[in-house]
């Protein structure tokens, strides 16, 4: 249903310049799209790291209490730490984990949605305590003439979600923390439900409850509640791991179209689909009972997280619907599909 | 500080009808308190479960799809299970955690607020899909001529708060899920805070973040956010586990007063108090070094889950706060000090 852009992938670590000479770039991926003004915005997730004297240690950067960057570096051999997920260590006395790099987001333009020109300079970076391990995987919702963007701010904390808002994509004001730790994955629709914001999230119950998606409804975009389970992953198969929001919901005539992700108990994340009522998002239409997009191609399968696609944003343009996603937690792709084949697909799929 | 009355403990299992006949009441704690109309009333946790033909087996009930409750038994041989924690186990292939007995709110009166009767039937029980595993640890706020109830409501989607309303301790109207899992403690001001409804809530992120005590301000009591930090458990000692709300805030002329709860790394659960800007309750004006009360007598150091005080409601008569508390996850406790006492050795505290 999706074809890859034969340009994939268009954006890579290696087109990016690092926030720093000492930093290099690990990670260009998870971007948030927006069409504004005829230009495609993406607001990557750029993912660096302190350049290593010895490439045997580990060495997790965050902003410590003075607002500094500060360096933890870590043995693979000593035994107080949990080395082995390349993206974090743990302290195993305290069970403090530290992330092995640290997010930006960063604004890339491109007229064609496929070109694009990437600034060197953060669009939004780690700033408060909430965020002292970076801020990742923005997602913009457009609502009037301004741009909210939710994103994941992460620290010591946990992992929460915080919004900013931006006119021009030059400047952000952020405006707190909307959902408390652990709380990731929020995909604001782009217009109110009965006469409130909606959004999907994604709660991380730790290892008590599921991770499934959930509405929430607000007045004002950061104050959100009346949350209720929306989308649960299965017991067995590609979503048996977890659900997520993905891309923020597109209003089609038939109902919500949300691209969402799912993995199963060996991490490998798949999209699927989810049609959802126009007045009442948490009454599923149609849902995907297989992936809509799953990782196939070398850069998907292999990489800095291998087996991974992810997307926090697609434009629709006419009839199509530009899917930009995360490739093994790496590089940035593009994959088109016919909103109407696949709304047509979904309708086809047994009713939920 | 605290003087325990000599009545303790108030309330035992054994004071309680089973609100069914093959079930056995094995804890009554934790009980949310307010004064209404002169009378004392709690609102306390019944913890609950089938009577045993074999008690080798660990019986763990829940509410399934259907709305009818179902028991899950486990052999604690069963390699499938972890069973060494006794209020659950874990089904180890798939991580799914079920409770060993299920808990109401049930509604006592005292015209003393030592003495009380206790009715025979929940005033809240499981009865949601968030509540299948029970409801538990209500606070009471009363805000107007209505109470504000907040409860956790836990299930297989985690732990979550619950906001139900009353006024009358008849009959209760459930007004949805306030926090998404997993976030408990939950701990509603009795007054607005610059024009918006405050609470302290405390999310649970599992092992990624610490266990803090957050602020979050409401227009409808229903959607929140604005998150923020506002204590943290320590590196060592009596809080180095967890922090958490206890009671809903007391107004002072000094600030606002919390009791709340801290635990260490061994579980051991004492209380400790915060003194709160009045107008920013983000803004720690005292917090006890050490514990305002400790676990010390028998019924606190023994029990279900022994070495535990905790909170969830207290009254005010004059100068007196009457802390009522659980203790080991089992029975209900009174101790009373002077508030004026309290807030001047709070006051001598060395500033946060």
């Amino acid at each position: 249903m999706f074809t890859r852009h034969p340009l994939n992938p268009l954006i890579t670590p290696a087109h990016l310049r690092p926030s720093r000479p000492d930093y290099e770039v690990i990670g260009a991926f998870n971007a948030g799209a927006a069409l504004v003004h005829g230009e495609t915005i993406l607001l990557v997730r750029v993912a660096e790291r302190p350049i290593k004297s010895d490439p045997q240690w580990i060495v997790c950067p965050y902003l410590d209490a003075s607002g500094e960057i500060t360096l933890l570096r870590v043995h693979p051999d000593d035994s107080d730490y949990d080395t082995r997920d390349p993206r974090f260590v743990r302290h195993l006395p305290s069970g403090n984990v530290f992330l092995t790099s640290m997010s930006h987001i960063r604004c890339a333009r491109s007229r064609d949605g496929v070109h694009f020109t990437i600034g060197d300079q953060p669009f939004l970076q780690a700033e408060t305590p909430y965020e002292a391990f970076g801020v990742e995987d923005a997602r913009i919702t457009p609502l009037g003439d301004e741009y909210y963007i939710n994103y994941s701010a992460v620290s010591s904390h946990g992992i929460a979600t915080g919004l900013a808002l931006t006119r021009d994509f030059q400047t952000a004001r952020r405006h707190g923390i909307i959902f408390p730790p652990s709380n990731r994955d929020v995909a604001i629709f782009p217009r109110q439900v009965n006469g409130l914001y909606a959004c999907y999230h994604r709660p991380m119950p730790g290892d008590f409850g599921a991770y499934s998606i959930w509405y929430a409804t607000s007045p004002d975009l950061v104050r959100w509640g009346d949350h209720q389970v929306v989308v649960q992953g299965s017991r067995m198969g590609w979503d048996s791991g977890r659900v997520g929001g993905g891309a923020p919901p597109v209003w089609t005539e038939h109902g919500w179209l949300s691209i969402y992700h799912a993995a199963d108990r060996t991490q490998r994340y798949c999209l699927g689909a989810l049609l959802t009522d126009h007045d009442d998002p948490t009454r599923v239409l149609a849902r995907s009972s297989t992936p809509i997009f799953a990782p196939e191609l070398p850069y998907e399968t292999d990489g800095f997280f291998p087996n991974v696609v992810f997307t926090c944003g697609a434009t629709v343009i006419g009839d199509t619907l530009r899917l930009y996603y995360g490739a093994s937690d790496e590089t940035i792709a593009l994959a088109e599909a016919s909103l109407s084949e696949l709304l047509e697909t979904l309708r086809r799929e047994p009713a939920p």
